[in-house]
């Protein structure tokens, strides 16, 4: 056992995802020999990202204020709407530089042995929007695993009827791969090469 | 790229030793995701640490006030002193319950490529430390990597003469391996089965 504040410090680190005992030792032991001004940094972007990062209030991507940048921005087409998991999923998409509309962020996938269905998803708020900003197409961007894919085919139904064209992600992406390790190209022509789920 | 603090979180995780761009961002969508409580406790305890923590004025270790906890405690025995290279030694040796006289922590090894040298480490408060404490034996149990053993060389000629024993932890470490790497019970036996290098 180290003395309180460093043995507190590598208790904390080693709850981090990825990051074992003797990791949160080597973290701990870099801290203490940084300089002060970097070490008071990365506590203080700590301290602040969760009170500084809220969801929008339109897409529930990370927002600084009430809109994210995306939403905030009036040269993106309201017409095309992404629908992606989780903010990674929209800097997956921003990275290929090949989007122009807005994003919709689900907050997960529907998983039923982690207890999550659509209700836990933001899917009642992503059909409010389909009028409310005159979307005529609806880009399913979500991640090719189990979950990724019952949530497209759920959203599918759900869409169905509604006016929208209903898109997703051409095939090029692995199987079972997350959006987020795509690389830029892939990404991007999966993105061209989309093809219809059903026209409404 | 995220929005501003959460870019800044992930552009500072990614700095620490061992974490990589993927890793870095798992980490920050784990901050976001937890209480707020969480994560204010590690944003805080990196903060604290760095005014928290101090070299022990007697042996270097880390210490909260003036000196260490060891240091503090004068049940521990001021005849025997264990020679470290840095504070995972002293918990190393601490976990095997086999020691009870004090430490002394020289601030690393000899290592004339990363341009460490004698003069880097806390050598000369060592052997101010023999006269003032008392000391009888000197026990060199420094990591056994080519520094490790190049210091402990080092040490064993500035020892020489001064009318201490010197020893050091008996093989059966692993060669090149890391002192804090050995189990308890390993480095329990190496401690007890210590060989002497020189009586002075």
């Amino acid at each position: 056992m180290y003395e309180g504040p460093v043995q507190d410090l590598i208790d904390e680190l080693a709850r981090l995802p990825g990051i074992g005992p003797k990791g949160a030792q080597r973290i701990a032991f870099h801290l203490l020999a940084a300089d002060e001004i970097d070490a008071r940094r990365l506590g203080e972007v700590i301290t602040r990202v969760k009170q500084a990062i809220t969801p929008c209030r339109r897409c529930f991507n990370f927002a600084q204020g009430d809109f994210c940048r995306i939403c905030a921005d009036d040269r993106r087409d309201p017409a095309q709407l992404c629908v992606v998991e989780d903010p990674r999923g929209v800097v997956a998409i921003e990275r290929t530089r090949e989007y122009r509309g807005r994003y919709h962020v689900l907050g997960g996938a529907i998983s039923p042995l982690d207890g999550i269905g659509p209700d836990s998803l933001h899917i009642e708020e992503l059909l409010a929007r389909l009028g409310d900003e005159g979307v005529t197409e609806v880009i399913l961007a979500l991640n090719s695993s189990h979950e990724g894919e019952a949530t497209a085919s759920y959203l599918q139904d759900r869409l169905a009827g509604r006016g929208v064209r209903v898109t997703r992600l051409a095939s090029g992406l692995p199987v079972g791969g997350d959006l987020d390790y795509a690389d830029e190209l892939t990404l991007g022509r999966a993105l061209l090469g989309r093809r219809d789920l059903a026209t409404g």
